[in-house]
């Protein structure tokens, strides 16, 4: 069942490693199939270096495990519930990557301050408010993907791929799990180096709109030119 | 003698330098034998590439080597004063890792400021107050293990297992040498990041409780749900 | 067509990975044949490892394609305008290195603060003044090289290969693709120093000019003594 | 001539590139036979891969080449003074690793702030000041070994093997060109932890007294105990 899916997230998992995203297992990396609606995701705990395809965990859009032995991700209901609301998105990716983490830690949005920056994110990358008491006493996980939905309520994700989660760390995705680890890799780049330009010079504020918007639809709008695709 | 635990001691010493914690020989990992009581220690100064298991040193609690032709380790009093009053530690690792170092050569504890620190430490990670010229010119390894424990009088050393040494460098623990080995790891990946976090965002205190409590215990507490092992 | 030309653009740009300069495809490289006036560049988005000699591509110094497949680097029209104006350039690298990035993103030039500084680089590493609107929405590629160039009005470009586009990135040059790369390396290296140094103490301007001249003469002027060469 | 000195000095260069202490040829290491008064060193330019024992060159302390078809290194005069002065240093390191050319090029000693520090450096890593311009537009590599004496006039340079030049970078010493190498890791841990231990807590001042003196004559009094060498 959906084996071209799961080869997808398979490899995805492996990348987050590869990358140097992860330490041990923190991070997750899944795919959804539209058609039938069922999401595959990375078991809970197991390391990158054992995960077969076989391991990996089907599910329906209600949380409902549909084929695999192995207990989903914790982080799961998070991925769901982005799914049932970013109907663009097809595979997301969550990690604990050093430089995206420190901003979360320190509850700051990323400033776009370079065309590295614009070149993938259409403005700030988001930091969510800080969860209350209530959302984290209650389904923990999906409140966390509620508020990302909450954060994104005036922001396009198809132009922001990536969020914050206030004293967490960030949540990427994109329309399968490669774009996702890409947008990862780029957004843990991105998070590096708007840390250290604002240290040299900390009047900084956002990149000049111009130059945001070229770079942005260089690459992504009707009109882009970068690379072979069209 | 102790077979399975030498190769357990073997191969916690050979992941420091796998897991870049160390600088030469600095760095040492033992395991304690509950049971008999002896412990299984590196050697003094001894590269990781020539650690064999016949290389490795076995004493008593009273520090008295059973078995082995080399010296123990220079930090050998302390784990030992670690395991006499730790009960359930199995396993004790010292490194200079250079991030954690740099947090006990500021002597500041080390603040919860997000959830990767909050999965497996339940509160700062203290820094011993300095040693007193007695205390070094004494039995100084023996004393630096006194100092620890004196550190966790009002500390469950079972939920936070690493603490820094004041101008010296962090000691880390757990049920056995792999696990200590394990918290090593994060201990450095968290020092890493609440110094960049603080340098963001220099008013940022401790995490908020309620997460902190959700965290620790999603992974460590009775109703514990992270990972397969339920 | 230009083989041993191709040869090193292709070695060039595979050694942007190598020195571990570029993410993805985020750096290009470039050389010129000066006799017959023609361009070898990468082919826009195309990964390195991927790359081969046939995948180059050759360009007039009107931008139009005498050879080759594949659409050129969209960063194209900088190099050629570079190689317009610089007439003893003959090969440039463009990469988004993070520290030579992170000082461009915060549109500060680069003062020279040690001997690592001086052996490559005859002063302070411009930065060049923001992009206009009109700029921008014009032929902002070539436009991004006629900005360089009004940069370097009073500045010898063969005695600083290298400089900052202001919340962009860094691109270098020199004699050859081999050294264009070097320079690169250079940068980020020199980059990284003067950042850290400025940290440490924050009142530091340029090095002592009698001690730029000697470096940056020991290497590069009529009497250089360093290496093998004379 | 030399055959194992040569083989000792050729290992030292190329542990250079192996820890990670320089970029291209931004280093050299040399050694001494006492006996003879004669010293094997790097030829300049020539990279570390290329490296081999018969590409060394032999001098005297008057800097006459013995034997050898290359050019010696660039930075020769300097070695060759310390070699005079400093009667117990087998074997010099000059490199322009990172964090240590971050110090030298800030101008400023690198206090003792911790252990790591003290079982290697008894008290502050001085830098020197500045050249003057006679000294520079003089025999100016020479002019550099005579200020490192002049900065040792009253610190034990069997204590202290290592030394920032002002705007430039470190030298390392040690009774053998390994030992010097090992210092000049050494340095650059200690360099690193020292700028980052300040940024968290900038009032920090140098370690305790009694802590140093314990550290560092733990490794290398009379007394000393750590280790299997006694």
């Amino acid at each position: 069942m959906l084996e071209k899916l799961k080869e997808k997230v398979l490899q995805a998992n492996t990348a987050l490693e590869d990358f140097k995203l992860v330490t041990f297992t923190w991070g997750n990396a899944s795919g959804i199939d539209r058609d039938s609606g069922l999401v595959v995701i990375k078991p809970s705990g197991v390391s990158y270096k054992e995960l077969t395809s076989e391991k990996l965990v089907v599910l329906d859009l209600d949380g409902n495990v549909v084929e695999g032995d192995l207990k989903p991700s914790s982080d799961m209901p998070t991925h769901i519930e982005l799914y049932k609301h970013f109907p663009e998105v097809g595979g997301i990716v969550h990690t604990h990557s050093s430089w995206a983490t420190i901003w979360a830690q320190a509850g700051k949005p990323i400033p776009p301050l370079g065309t590295t920056h614009a070149d993938y994110f259409y403005g700030s990358i988001p930091c969510t408010r800080a969860m209350t008491a209530a959302e984290i006493n209650g389904n923990y996980e999906r409140e966390t993907g509620k508020l990302i939905i909450e954060t994104f309520e005036d922001i396009d994700y198809r132009q922001i791929p990536s969020v914050l989660v206030n004293s967490h760390a960030p949540f990427n995705w994109g329309k399968d799990p490669q774009e996702a680890v890409h947008n990862a890799v780029v957004l843990e780049e991105v998070s590096k180096m708007a840390f250290h330009s604002l240290q040299l010079n900390s009047v900084l504020e956002s990149m000049d709109e111009t130059l945001l918007n070229k770079h942005f639809l260089r690459k992504h709008g009707v009109h882009a030119y970068y690379g072979q695709k069209r």
